[in-house]
């Protein structure tokens, strides 16, 4: 695997896989803990759905990767001060919102294995709710002072919403291309991965040439992330451990994994891939028939294979920074994103 | 009408009803025109479905009346320059972003007399066109420069949701206070106002006694609007017009006429309300009886007679400003958001 040993070679003795994402946590552990305390501490309202409604999704103990990526690109570009404490809660609560108002859009029935804010609380108090996480954001930047980070939240935040609309044009079309697929999740994804490295070095007044390497790192792991994600809804092996899957090929979402399988297969398989992603008309045995079809033309490997590349331009930006745990952490971040595929 | 009278007061010689719009949007047509540009200039992108969904309401000719309170309180403040045009856009932009989002909720078929985003386009792009714009406005605040902007924005936007939401959980609970009511206007409709015309001193840059006076004008002209908004939702008067009536009635929202006729209706009429609004079980002659009963128990009148003493106080906080022609602009928006109640 070539692309393997491409990604491991500029950082040497990163941890893999879920132990990155510990040793990452583990380096930031006071920074994360403010962050967390100052996610409750700014959620709150005096009207209390609002805190009862952001507590289960924004406190219900996700891996908290973007803030952890702001606060670790912080440090390793040399802050030492507290101010990125506050910017890591405000990149959560951008996140926080779209997974909010996603949820209304798929009207997804599980988030993170518990019950969607969208199924427990409604539709109209879960945009409503996300608008509010929205605003908060931009009243911290705002208490932060900085409008280099208000010009880069902003901007990603537009991006996003145009990723998610994409996402909505292209979806149930096969006749979609991979530029298309990729403009939906540079936006709905790498965005916010970018933003959330670059505002690092900004607060630590870093020249440009580290505030683009950052914010390179940060869109090229948040891409790789992405078609990881993509492609693990459609993994053998993710069933096998009993994981959700499927869901993306219930809404006859245009993933990498499908446009690979749909221009590799013959006329009957092309046949398959519109009724049941286009037309949306699947049976009990489809899914299985859809993975069986990823199989045979390696749509699942080649999507991951693509992932890896992209992990070692995020790896490769890394290179301007010196050594140390930092960036040792960050580098395993990106060989975690990308070894969930198995 | 002594609330009238106070209301004349104030300011001599402030044009009159649907003239006092006329008058108001003639004096700044030339910035109008250009904040109209600057609109459609900036809800374009790659993504064709934003502008096209986006066109819908933002360009399909509201009467912009939050912009041109923004316009107008910034010439009244001696501002000069054009910076307040792309202010007014923001405020436009925030403002469709909360329609948008208020559709979805709401499942409104109509919005300003045509077929809703919502109803055309369905609820997925009209929850992430709204996330659009409201990003594109903070973007445009950026542009602009100005922190004290975009504390004031970001703030009211974060109240504006917290309106929506505090709306939400009163809704169908006919004992909720008149004080839960004045909060939910206060933050879904008056927080924007004063928004759009505090912006308008700190563009001019003038001290704070004349930023907090354009403030308590947007608030209380706010405040008014919305009273009158929801008196007219049960006016016969309205209904004899051919307009909509009714539609706070059917979702059960607890408005002011509301809570004036339970508070004073016999056990009966209370029984009435329990029904209709509370559970929600209406037939054919429900809205008529309700109509009946707010006029029984003067709710409409009293509703709007509580308008004109907020519109009396945005009529006293324009004291602090020179005799104008846009003073009298001003003044005569007052008298136009009242008497859209008859």
């Amino acid at each position: 695997m070539p692309a393997s040993a491409d990604t491991a070679a500029p950082v040497m003795g990163a941890p893999l896989g879920e132990d990155a994402l510990a040793a990452l946590t583990a380096l930031v552990r006071e920074d994360l803990e403010a962050c967390n305390r100052l996610i409750v501490d700014r959620m709150q309202s005096p009207v209390a759905l609002i805190p009862q409604l952001a507590a289960h999704i924004v406190a219900a103990g996700g891996k908290r990767l973007r803030p952890l990526l702001t606060l670790a690109a912080a440090r390793m570009a040399g802050y030492r001060g507290t101010r990125h404490v506050a910017l890591a809660a405000c990149v959560e609560f951008i996140h926080t919102a779209t997974l909010l108002h996603d949820d209304v859009v798929d009207e997804s029935a599980l988030r993170r294995g518990q019950a969607s804010a969208n199924a427990l609380f409604g539709n109209k108090p879960s945009v409503l709710v996300g608008d509010f996480l929205f605003a908060r954001a931009f009243q911290l930047m705002v208490e932060d002072g900085s409008l280099e980070v208000l010009r880069i939240l902003s901007a990603a935040s537009a991006t996003i919403s145009e990723g998610e609309v994409l996402q909505l044009v292209i979806q149930n079309d096969t006749s979609s291309t991979e530029a298309q697929y990729l403009a939906v999740i540079e936006g709905k994804t790498a965005a916010l991965f970018a933003a959330a490295t670059e505002i690092g070095a900004v607060v630590a007044d870093r020249p440009a040439a580290e505030q683009a390497a950052l914010r390179a790192y940060g869109h090229h792991l948040g891409v790789a992330f992405q078609l990881v994600d993509d492609a693990l809804d459609y993994s053998a092996e993710q069933e096998r451990l009993g994981k959700t899957v499927g869901d993306d090929f219930r809404e006859g979402k245009i993933t990498l994994p499908v446009l690979l399988a749909f221009a590799r297969g013959n006329e009957a398989e092309r046949a398959f891939w519109r009724r049941t992603v286009e037309e949306r008309e699947q049976s009990g045995a489809d899914l299985q028939q859809a993975i069986a079809l990823m199989q045979k033309h390696r749509a699942f490997g080649d999507t991951v294979a693509r992932a890896r590349d992209y992990g070692a331009k995020a790896l490769a930006a890394l290179g301007v920074f010196a050594d140390g745990a930092e960036r040792r952490a960050l580098a395993g971040i990106v060989e975690f994103c990308i070894s969930r595929a198995r």
